[in-house]
């Protein structure tokens, strides 16, 4: 029998607090399956007493989670803190650069420090371990980086942020604006009080930069990322969707293209039929297209304490067996440098909701606009008057487009703006077939 | 840099072929992954002139398997003949006992032999890898060993039987009958000339013994599980599903209760909005319930050559690299034995469709059997008229029960029919949650 795993776990908030009773719950089984003990000895956080639920007399307690990654006596360290620099960063490369396995949730980390802590395990042959950092509990990293070694991956696509999805859910369902559903979200704890994060896109943003290098075997590129977030949805953007037969979804897409890789993480409508709008509430969803499985869709809790150790404890028992490989599957210095696909060159079909003066001729304008930058269109649809006819009322006009690129919207968009017959900055939400 | 890893590939079907191919497409990546080179070097298969799209002049030939599983020069077989005996088990064995790593996606063979095929690699401290046996391209296989390490998992369903899900999607979308379907399946190649393995469910209970011993921690018992197929399904079955806001699916089911491990396939009235529901067509789909991570639903293609290949790549590329444990987990001496559940103790709602006599009183008797059974009805349908009424005319009647037992149903049932008011056997469809 070999010496048993010891852990160090560095954040003790909801999900480490679970971490702590899984390994317990779980030691006879992990012990079982890794043919070692797997036990938690240490444990840092900010605030010693605070009550988690858990009792922390049987394990040994550092202010500094940077000295609990420098101890002696630990085999492994689990980053729970978070952040993209600081405490988070230091603990990590401490625990590398001791020689120490890092299983971390941090995608924010990752996506900043991501190429340089992998090489730091490389160099010294410990594991880089990061399933809780996208999706949550659903195993989308072990999936790209191990089951679909046989594909050469074209597309991810996913729910990533749980929260978007619940707020979006519940105002198709319940017709409710966003801010209506944002402050119930808050209140249910589903949102944090600064949503900005979540509801601007940047938390999906992290989780797809770490996708996309495992799934196209590229360094880390999070700043390539064109990044939208879910404020501008109306409930009426909601309700064209469902009568075109979609659903709004705050979608990370990363897409092999000829141009490079394309990353973009935006509101998007997706056919009712789809896998991925079939996931409602807090839940994520990831499709991976590949060309020899075609396509494989995960879904399941993306947060949350038992969710989230969940996929902790899967590294750390990939950890206590020995399995490991480079953290990106391939060695960083294999990896590609990520060639970026600008995003104007996105094409396919576009969900546009105007605000038009309602007087005659402001349609054929748009309708010329269009044109111009050969755009067809597939239906044009106005929806309702403006409170009275006559100067200085404006009625929406949803347009729905054939495939077309992101530039050549954005130009006709920018010239009906310039001609006095759009008010309102435009809507625009890419269709995904 | 390690010696390159040589791989001899028994059975050139369809899969065959595609791992042949897939493994040259990605020499590169895998060897960068795993550190090492990793080429087929040997084949095997009935009929070395057949055209199967590939190039075998590179690779050394072996008229027989077990030859090939024993040559000195080749460190992992791929064993895709198939079959839970003969060649197959042979090659297998042969492979193990000479301490080569196995890749198989028979899972008949492993239903049957599992338990003593890996206490054979255990021994030896070779790979039994099986990704590709359940659900072809879709990873379920390492999500339950490796990905769910840290759960108690309680429920494992799914629908693993492509072509069963095929013809129920098409009786229910075009409103076929059962023969229509099957015919247009095996036209389509979905459906064997000998539908029998798959229609009757026991291809997929092949594939739920599999995933049952990995779930659950026990070994393999494929004889304890409670079969039944979809040829008895009609229209109307289909229909009343729609209307009562389910579908139809062949699932395979294994849960863990207070009895044991309760193994059963068979057809289910799957709620629409469920995520196993939304699964149309040929794709698999396996929803795993476990205490930490709640609910993760898998779905992808579950068969065809490239999809399967690509499983069976996963776990040569896991060879490859050195990654790899107890082929269920836990070794096999740790696994338990398998307490099995008797199906009779299943406890849920029912739909049951009657063949009743068309006279006063039918319905008054059925009803008192049933409630002789403390069964509580949510509903009874009449849906039309016999030919016309009067002595020798039957209706079909739909009962929608609450929860209770299968050995409560039975008995109901048989009662009824023991009185005459009952002319065909009932058919008897579990409602799921």
């Amino acid at each position: 029998m070999t010496h048993p795993l010891r852990i160090g776990v560095a954040g003790l908030g909801t999900v480490g607090a679970s971490v702590l009773k899984l390994v317990q719950r779980r030691a006879n089984d992990l012990a079982a399956t890794a043919g070692r003990a797997v036990r938690v000895t240490a444990v840092s956080a900010r605030d010693r007493r605070r009550d988690r639920g858990v009792d922390l007399s049987g394990y040994q307690w550092f202010d500094d989670p940077a000295a609990l990654a420098a101890a002696n006596d630990i085999d492994c360290v689990v980053e729970l803190i978070g952040g993209d620099e600081g405490p988070a960063r230091q603990t990590v490369e401490t625990a590398l650069s001791s020689g120490k396995h890092v299983v971390t949730a941090n995608k924010a980390l990752l996506a900043k420090h991501g190429v340089a802590l992998a090489r730091m395990a490389e160099d010294r042959n410990v594991a880089l371990a990061f399933e809780a950092s996208a999706a949550g509990g659903v195993p989308v990293v072990k999936t790209l980086r191990e089951a679909l070694a046989g594909n050469v991956v074209t597309r991810v696509s996913g729910i990533l942020n749980g929260t978007c999805n619940y707020i979006l859910s519940r105002m198709e369902l319940e017709g409710l604006t966003f801010d209506e559903c944002l402050k119930d979200a808050q209140r249910l704890g589903f949102a944090e009080a600064d949503p900005t994060f979540d509801v601007g896109g940047f938390d999906t943003a992290h989780k797809l930069a770490v996708l996309t290098s495992l799934a196209f075997g590229v360094k880390i590129d999070a700043d390539a990322i064109h990044v939208e977030g879910i404020s501008s949805i109306t409930p009426l953007d909601l309700k064209m969707a469902d009568e075109l037969g979609y659903r709004i979804k705050l979608l990370g897409v990363a897409e092999r293209t000829a141009a490079g890789v394309e990353q973009r993480v935006h509101p998007t409508m997706a056919a009712k039929s789809s896998s991925i709008a079939q996931v409602m509430g807090v839940l994520n969803a990831v499709t991976i297209d590949a060309d020899a499985v075609r396509s494989v869709t995960l879904i399941g809790p993306g947060a949350g304490g038992d969710p989230t150790a969940s996929a902790v404890l899967s590294d750390i028992a990939d950890v206590a067996r020995g399995l490991h490989g480079a953290p990106f599957g391939k060695p960083v210095d294999l990896l590609d440098d990520p060639a970026r696909a600008p995003m104007q060159r996105h094409e396919g079909g576009y969900y546009v909701r105007l605000t038009v003066v309602d007087r005659p001729g402001s349609m054929a304008k748009i309708a010329t606009r269009m044109g111009d930058h050969q755009i067809s269109l597939e239906s044009i649809l106005q929806k309702g008057k403006g409170p009275r006819g006559g100067d200085g009322a404006t009625v929406p006009v949803i347009l729905i487009t054939h495939a077309t690129s992101e530039a050549a919207i954005r130009a006709a968009l920018d010239e009906a703006q310039g001609d006095g017959v759009v008010t309102e900055p435009p809507q625009v939400i890419r269709i995904e077939r």
